[in-house]
C-alpha cells in the first residue's frame, strides 16, 4: 500500500452535516443538537427524529401528527410489487428482497425520475420512509405462506410495523420498544450505508437508486449485518452459563471477533447500546425470558474484564444488545437488518437531500501494476 | 465547508489497482499494462478484456474461448425475472429496470449469499456480466411488446447483444461497433460507480448488491448518465448548422455546461474519445447518416477554439462521442447507459474482487449544527 492510501478513509471529512454528532471517546452521540439520552429518556417518536433529521427541529404537535399520517398514508405498496413479491423464492434474504423492492418502487412513483426538487425529494423521503417498513413486515409475512397486511393510517410506524407482523391491535409494549429501536438508529453520523447514499446522489441520480445502495451497503455482516451476526452468536453459546468456556476457547484461544463488539469510531461505550441494554433488561423481565439479555450481559463482564478488551476499549456497540432487543420481541434473526434499514432511512434522506447537486465523489486509485506491456498476438500467448 | 472537507474525495487514494492507470494530463489510458490504444487498434474483444481484468493477463487462445463460452452459457436470465421484467410498466427508466432487475437475480442465484470465496466471485462476475446484457436487450424488446431473446452459447457478448435487440444474425459492424464501445468502456480506475461497489463490499455485502449500488450511482447525470445528456443536447441543437448559434446563446450567453466536454481526471483530450470519434466517424459513412456525428464534430470544433475552454482544459470525453456512436447504431437515448454498465460490470467486478475482505470505507463528516439543544415538550414547541 503507497503511503497515502487512505483505504478505509479514516478521518476523512467528506461532508458538512447537522443531523448528529459522534465523539467516539467521550461515547456521545447528539441528533441535531439534542443528547440521544435525552430523547430516549423522553420517549420521542420516530417520526419526531425524522422532522428533527429533514428539518433540523423538533415538530409541534400539528406538525407531528401531519408527519405521522404522510408516513403512515404513504406506506401502502403497489400491488405489482406486493405481487413480485409474491413470486420470489420463500428463502430468499430478506434484505435482497427489500433491495429488490425499493429498486422496484420507483418504477411506480411518478416522482422517481425527478432528481432536483427538494420538496419533490422530501416527499419521497416521507414515502419510502413507510413503505421500507411494510416491505419488511410484508416479506416476513409472505415466506411464512401468509396474506400481507396493509399500514393502518391511524397509527405510528412503530405500531404500523407490529400490526403488519402480527394483523393484531400492536401491543404498546412492542411498540415502544420498536420505536426505541427505530430512534436509536435513525442517524449516525458518515457511516457506511449513508457514504454510499451520498456517493450515488453526487452522481446526480435519483433518490431510489442512494436507498437502494444504502441497503445493498447496509447488508453487509460488517455494518448492518453485523446485528444479525452478533445474535448467531449468541445462540451458538447457547446460555450464560457457556459464556466463560467459549470466551477462552473461542476468542482467547482461537482468536475469534466478539460480534457486536468494538467499532470504528467509538472508543468508549456507545450510548445507544446503553440504551438499548435497559430495554433488552425491561424486556427480559416483561417477556419473562431473560435467556439472551443473561448471555449477553455475561459475555460482556467477561469480555470487559480481558485485558486486550480494556486496552484497545472495545466496547459492545448498537448491534450488540439490540440483536437481544429485536430476538425477544421474537423478530427472526435475519429480519434484524431489514429492521436497521427501516430505522436509517431517516438519516438516508436527510443526507440524500442534503448531498443533492453537491460534487461528484469521486476519489483516486494509486496504479501498482506495468505500464508499458505490449501487445502480443492471441497466438503468441 | 471546514477546512479540511474532501467532499468530491478529489486526489484521495482508497485502494492500490492494477486495473487501469489514468494519466489525466497526458491524456493516456492503460488497461492491466497494455495502452488502451493497442488494444483497439488490436480489435481485442471484450472478453479479452474481461480476462485482463480478472487475470491481469490477456488469455491464450483456449482461455479466450472457455471465459466466452461461460459469459454466453451463463448469460440466460430466470424465467421468473424475465416475468417481473414483463409485469413493470413500459415508461419505466431502463437503468431502474436494470437496477432492480440485477438485484432480483440474487434471489435465484445459490452463490448469491456466499460473501468470501473468490472463485465462487469471479464466476458470478462472470453470470452478472452475461445478464446485464441480456436484461438490457429484454427489456428494449419486452418495453416494445416484443417478446425478449435468449443468448446464443455461439457468440460474443457484443455480437449476442446485437441478437438479442434484434433476433436476426448480428450484423458485423454493429457488433464491431458494441464491442469496441464495450472494451473502451471496460474500466476507469476509481470512478464514482466502481468507488461506490467498493463501499458496499467493504461491509462483506454480496456481489449482487455491489453490482446494484454500481448501477445506481452511474445512472446519474454526472457519470454514466451523461451519455445519454450529451445525445439530448445533440438532438436539441439539430444539425451542424445550428452549431455556432447555439454555441453562442446557450454557452457564450446562458453559460450553460456542454454535456460530454470536460471531466474530472483529464485534463487532455481523452484518449477514449479520440478513438470513439474514429469510430462514429467510420460508423457515419458506412450507414450514411453522417448528420449527427457531423454535429458533433463541428460543437467540439467552436468550443475547442473558445479560450474558456481552452484555458480550462476542456475536451470531449467518453461520452461525447459514444452517443454519437449508439445513436448512429439505432439505440435509443435511455439505453445509453445500460450500454455503460455492460461494458463497466468488468472492472466492477474487478474491484469487488480486489476490496473482498478488505477494511470498513467509513470516512467522517464535520458537524456544523448546536450541540446543547435541550429537550422541550411538545406542547411547549
Amino acid at each position: 500500500m503507497s503511503e497515502a492510501n487512505k483505504g478505509g478513509l479514516e478521518g476523512v471529512v467528506v461532508a458538512d452535516i447537522s443531523t448528529s454528532f459522534i465523539d467516539g471517546n467521550e461515547g456521545i452521540l447528539i441528533y441535531a443538537g439534542y443528547r440521544i439520552e435525552d430523547l430516549a429518556e423522553n420517549n420521542v417518536l420516530f417520526e419526531e427524529v425524522c422532522h428533527l433529521m429533514w428539518h433540523n427541529r423538533l415538530p409541534n404537535r400539528q406538525e407531528l401528527e401531519d408527519l405521522r399520517y404522510q408516513i403512515a398514508s404513504g406506506a401502502h405498496l403497489p400491488t405489482s410489487v406486493i405481487n413480485m413479491m409474491k413470486a420470489q423464492p420463500k428463502g430468499a434474504n430478506p434484505m435482497a428482497v427489500l433491495r429488490t423492492a425499493v429498486s422496484a418502487l420507483s418504477l411506480y412513483d411518478t416522482d422517481a425520475e425527478n432528481l432536483t426538487d427538494r420538496e419533490v425529494a422530501f416527499k419521497k423521503a416521507i414515502r419510502l420512509t413507510g413503505q421500507i417498513a411494510t416491505i419488511t413486515a410484508a416479506w416476513d409475512r409472505i415466506r411464512k405462506g401468509k396474506e400481507p397486511i396493509a399500514p393502518r393510517v391511524d397509527l405510528t410506524l412503530a405500531q404500523n410495523f407490529v400490526w403488519m407482523m402480527t394483523g393484531e391491535q400492536p401491543d404498546q409494549t412492542a411498540a415502544d420498544a420498536i420505536n426505541a429501536y427505530l430512534v436509536l438508529l435513525a442517524e449516525h453520523g458518515m457511516n457506511a450505508s449513508t457514504f454510499c447514499t451520498r456517493v450515488v446522489t453526487a452522481t446526480g441520480s435519483d433518490m431510489h437508486s442512494a436507498v437502494v445502495g444504502g441497503i445493498a451497503t447496509l447488508k453487509g455482516p460488517s455494518h448492518g449485518g453485523a446485528n444479525a451476526e452478533a445474535m448467531k452468536m449468541f445462540l451458538e453459546i447457547g446460555s450464560a452459563d457457556n459464556v466463560e468456556a467459549w470466551f477462552k476457547r473461542e476468542v482467547k484461544e482461537h482468536g475469534r471477533r466478539i460480534m457486536g463488539i468494538g467499532h470504528r469510531v467509538y472508543k468508549a461505550v456507545d450510548p445507544r447500546a446503553a440504551i438499548l441494554k435497559k430495554h433488552a433488561k425491561d424486556l427480559a423481565e416483561s417477556s419473562g425470558n431473560a435467556k439472551w439479555y443473561d448471555l449477553a450481559a455475561k459475555l460482556e463482564e467477561v469480555a470487559l474484564a480481558d485485558d486486550y478488551f480494556k486496552e484497545r476499549k472495545l466496547y459492545p456497540n448498537v448491534d450488540y444488545y439490540s440483536a437481544i432487543v429485536l430476538y425477544t420481541l421474537n423478530l427472526d434473526v435475519d429480519m434484524f437488518t431489514p429492521l436497521f434499514a427501516m430505522a436509517r432511512i431517516a438519516g438516508w434522506t436527510a443526507h440524500i437531500i442534503a448531498q443533492m447537486g453537491g460534487r461528484l465523489i469521486r476519489p483516486r486509485a494509486n496504479y501498482v501494476g506495468p505500464k508499458d506491456r505490449k501487445w502480443v498476438p492471441i497466438d503468441q500467448r
